[in-house]
């Protein structure tokens, strides 16, 4: 299996420098030669959506994704309504910032009824289609690891995402696969090769052994059990071959100046992604 | 959806009482009219097995399973056979304990390379069928919440142990189903239909958000968000009419008094199982 021979296809997603704002990321990129990022919208927020539109183009970076959408289940009709809502800004952010996706992360069930959530996803999907498709915008569900089912995504394994996936056009909706979310799967590389045209995203990061924690206990590539490169070339092998982010929710990480953080991802990747 | 009407099915798992010892479980057991209980490997030796298998005896308790066998995934030759020498230990438990069903927790890889473990898995379970079966013991699959991939079981889906119990007789390999590491799973009820015949014990407890802790996050029945009876029902419309193992690591839980834990454990179990 070959290694990655350069940069060109990094993209910084930006909660892996969770302690920067976004003029602070941009700048770091720069400085470090990361070609893309990952916007997170908060970050969008803090900053101004015109500001960092600006700041993004005038840098010369390319936007590899906005995060995220999703969050479509809701207690009531009108609740939901809210989240197609602000789903609808998100696409409008992702089109004014550059970004071709907008990553969903779909959203946890408002009650004990995870099947009537999971009919809330594909229903809210399904009204958000025409709206981003109108503005350039294609969403990616990434589906999450189970251990996030209560509280992030009823959306769980790569083939739930792909039969989503599959009931629209691929400039409509495809998939994101992140490696920290899926490499537990028996069904993986099944699922990887089904998923051919539509990959929209591949996100890297590792994980650690033991796990420190449920949320921020990711681990920088190379430092834990995931079959990294196994990963990607099956992924390549579907037709993808875009930005490839580094996503790393790590306390320890974040604690850390962010231009070190840069100068070890860009180490890493090249030695193990 | 029915609620249960009595605790004629109802098991302590002892991990649920950690703090006691075999003799205090048994005895809680006895006083709490709870008529199964689910022995541990660590337990058992500390009290001896010859005395153990005297107590539950005496006490007129059914054995619904003994934790656990498998960890079958070793580095090398030398550690796989160990590993099944000390299976072969556990299935002679299981006999002189009364227990029909050994759990089997699959084990983690020795390194990265997971499909080659879950390799392990299978050739391990294939040497020890033959042993098992010469003592009236069946292998009991159980897949683990795909949060423990790393660290305790490269088996993580009730379809992937289908798919390995599905290689063997019935009488030899099933499967075991525990709410808390398959309720988050889109295939969950499909994959319940599939294991006609082939369930062995079915294991309660909740998921609780937030989840304090990935080990010892796990809540009383009807604390947290798992459609218990809904799999209750499709597990017994599969064809299962066992006993009913309550398995909750949870610290503070184990922190309470053991008579407290077991009444509340008989009330949640009316209620919410």
């Amino acid at each position: 299996m070959n290694s990655l021979t350069n940069i060109d296809r990094l993209s910084l997603n930006q909660i892996t420098t969770n302690n920067w704002s976004l003029p602070e990321a941009v700048e770091g990129c720069v400085k470090a030669e990361v070609p893309w990022i990952a916007l997170w919208r908060n970050k969008v927020e803090e900053t101004g959506l015109a500001q960092s539109a600006r700041l993004v183009r005038e840098a010369g970076l390319k936007v590899s994704s906005l995060c995220r959408g999703g969050m479509f289940p809701a207690a009531d009709a009108a609740g939901r309504a809210a989240r197609i809502e602000d789903n609808k800004r998100a696409v409008e952010e992702a089109a004014e910032l550059g970004a071709k996706t907008l990553v969903l992360v779909c959203g946890p069930s408002a009650d004990k009824d995870i099947a009537e959530a999971r009919k809330m996803v594909e229903d809210g999907i399904e009204q958000l289609v025409p709206f981003a498709e109108s503005h350039g915008v294609t969403l990616g569900i990434e589906p999450l690891h189970p251990m996030y089912a209560a509280e992030r995504s009823v959306i769980v394994t790569l083939a739930h995402a792909n039969d989503i996936a599959a009931r629209f056009k691929p400039e409509q909706v495809g998939v994101v696969v992140d490696v920290f979310h899926v490499w537990w799967d028996p069904d993986l590389y099944p699922q990887i090769a089904r998923a051919q045209g539509r990959i929209l995203g591949y996100h890297v990061s590792d994980w650690i052994v033991p796990t420190p924690d449920m949320l921020l206990g990711r681990g920088m590539m190379g430092d834990g059990v995931i079959e990294l490169r196994r990963i990607r070339e099956a992924v390549e092998q579907a037709g993808y071959d875009g930005p490839i982010e580094v996503e790393i929710f790590n306390q320890a990480i974040w604690d850390r100046p962010g231009y070190e953080v840069l100068a070890e991802m860009k180490d890493r990747y090249l030695k193990h992604v």
